[in-house]
């Protein structure tokens, strides 16, 4: 492991540390169309990879636009499971358990409906309040729509980075049916140790579903080996899939005969096109399937997952580390007598690629940092600016200039200008 | 309306029709990448619009290549209402009435349990068996989740063709939730009387849920005149979205403040940005929205709606009574000897845009006509070949010429040289 010893404060250092990146060679598999901004959002949504562009313009204009109804026996069709086995040896599973489709929220629901019907007699669920609000409001709909006792429990933050894992434990018991928690929390990045989560849950009779959404594409994940239940995850973060790409679902082997999702789709019908009135579930991962899936933004993921499994996730999570590593380095040296506090486990381990800095001006300064610093990182309520680190494009100058512009944000008062409201989107 | 005297058995009939036909611009709005392939699955996939093709590159090129996560605020969290609102008047809707979001199956889903929540004093779901088996599905579905004795009960057709209204009418009685059909029903091209079944449906104190995805684009609607409650439909067929573009929803605006999504999603919070831990559902359609949308999918959707704007409803109306009818002629003049039968209604009030003809060797005319004819219908079992005309680009000329080489299929019967197997798909 690398130690706040190894790192130096100056630019000619980030320069050194890319120049000796194995993975930078990769950037170039990427559009950068400003190469003065500082992209801290690849978290949020990944970076166009070049080969995308490409792959789009022949999808719209020969398979769509010459080969028009043809291209669905020509491999639209099988698109959603094709793309669900590429993608998941970055999850660590075997072929057929994986498929990509709907938004990572639907994916959720039909997940939920199915383990709480796999336990029927139990009506707890349990996540934790670092949880994405979009996560939790899947569960408390699940809850009232079964509307038979079920009901969501949450484990709390007291500093808002991580839980006491003893709180998490104590919680998991024989009511529980389903621990539902993100891999890597979406505000501080926190990152669950997922087969000792899944262990626990397993002890008490539980279901375990884990959200990947911020830790696929950027942290090795060994799903089969660490007998998760069930995953969903979106593909437009670190897996570059572009805005509102399709999402996934994994469903291991063994629960596959007897989960049922909720939502009776025409994709997930035995033999769609026999044309039966009457449903009956596919065999294996297509029973998931719904409708028509968005195939213009489905098939755009497929070039993007081709450069992620070039690059391995391996030299992915050692550069991640590397980049949060620094990153925590210069925010302690240069940041932290402005004010800044890290948001962000100081524990590599526990750590996944994002790290979040906290500050009382915190809204005002990501506003500077936006409109007047080219600078790109995000903001969470209630004072942390985020900040992705995508291992593919982001170098550890970007890091530097990150903090440097940080730095100056402050020192010349600039976020000042800048009204102290919340975020608001129309 | 027309008379079957109007019309001439021989192509330069055809050529004269085209050459008076006030929508025949439209035609050079789309990519016709090979001119002699008759393209009669404008019903199933629309043709790429050309004006599509370019905006998909300045999205993929500036707004996500270039301007990464600013395009969020910048107009694409905007899109699935303004897309909704643009697509409204097509409807016969007024504006904040309709979405574009998911599949047409989850939107449906949503719809359903929607309304079932709303008449929770009662069990009974009305359909009819010529519906799609996509949407049957997801009523069977729903039912099945519900588990309180609610059930599907399907009106029968006779003929394939249409139900006896006399049944419509006197199954939708009291115990009915929801009565929930196809405006085209998608193998004979059936018409349902809107504005008639609501009024019935209302009358008995249910309430009525239209899928336009056969009708949408092709066929004028009044939702808001003929006192609908809730619609859904797709967007590529008629409409020309793109494969699998997002789907809509229509709930009537009186509906909504009662109606809830099943789905609890994040774009269907009431302030998504407060991060907020407990769901409180927007106010107006918002709450029908779920997850991140496709961005690509939808908004590849927005230059083919302006098409269908510019040349409106009216016409597009009045050009596909035309087609239909002068392929009804084609097929009593040239087809009936051969063995030919109409699958779709004689009035063309009662038609949609579509037409099937029948014939014991269906299965294989068809696969002869796409291998070495050059014509693209579809087939559903158990004998229909499936017509649609999209008035659009569907030239005079192109119904004359796929009547002339179906008859040739036959007269030479090409059609045995292919195995009389069902349809299958990988």
């Amino acid at each position: 492991m690398m130690t706040s010893q190894e790192f130096q404060p100056g630019r000619a250092f980030a320069r050194q540390m890319d120049e000796t990146d194995p993975l930078a060679r990769f950037r170039k598999a990427f559009l950068v169309a400003e190469p003065d901004l500082i992209y801290l959002d690849g978290n949020s949504l990944g970076r166009l990879p070049r080969p995308t562009a490409e792959r789009l313009q022949g999808l719209v204009g020969k398979e769509w636009g010459r080969d028009l109804i043809r291209s669905w026996n020509a491999g639209w069709y099988g698109a959603p499971a094709r793309l669900g086995d590429k993608l998941a040896p970055l999850l660590g599973a075997g072929q057929g358990q994986v498929v990509v489709s709907d938004s990572t929220s639907v994916n959720l629901f039909k997940l939920v409906m199915a383990a709480l019907g796999l336990r029927p007699d139990r009506e707890r669920i349990i996540s934790d309040t670092l949880n994405f609000p979009s996560d939790l409001y899947i569960l408390q709909g699940c809850c009232q729509l079964l509307g038979r006792g079920h009901h969501l429990h949450l484990v709390p933050s007291a500093d808002g980075i991580a839980v006491d894992l003893g709180d998490l434990w104590a919680a998991i018991d024989g009511r529980t049916a389903l621990v539902s928690l993100s891999h890597v929390t979406f505000k501080s990045g926190y990152l669950y140790d997922m087969a000792e989560v899944t262990r626990r849950a397993h002890q008490a009779g539980a279901l375990v579903l884990w959200d990947l959404s911020h830790s696929v594409g950027a942290v090795p994940l060994e799903l089969d080996r660490w007998g998760v239940d069930l995953a969903v995850g979106c593909t437009y973060k670190y897996l570059n899939g572009g805005p509102g790409a399709p999402a996934f679902l994994y469903v291991c082997r063994d629960l596959q005969a007897e989960a049922l999702s909720p939502i009776w789709g025409w994709f997930g019908q035995r033999q769609p096109f026999a044309f039966d009135v009457d449903y009956e579930p596919a065999e294996g991962m297509a029973r998931f399937l719904v409708g028509t899936p968005p195939i213009l933004s489905l098939l755009a993921l497929e070039p993007a997952l081709d450069i992620t499994l070039d690059a391995g996730l391996s030299a992915i999570r050692r550069k991640s580390l590397r980049l949060t590593a620094y990153l925590v380095y210069l925010v302690d040296t240069l940041l932290a007598p402005l004010g800044f506090a890290l948001g962000s486990p100081r524990d590599p381990a526990r750590r996944g690629s994002h790290v979040s800095i906290r500050h009382a001006e915190g809204y005002r300064i990501n506003r500077a940092l936006i409109e007047e610093m080219h600078v790109l990182p995000d903001f969470r309520e209630p004072d942390n600016i985020r900040l992705g680190l995508a291992p593919l494009y982001t170098t550890f100058v970007d890091v530097w200039e990150a903090v440097d512009r940080i730095r100056r944000v402050v020192k010349e008062n600039r976020y000042e200008r800048y009204p102290p409201t919340r975020q608001t989107v129309t």
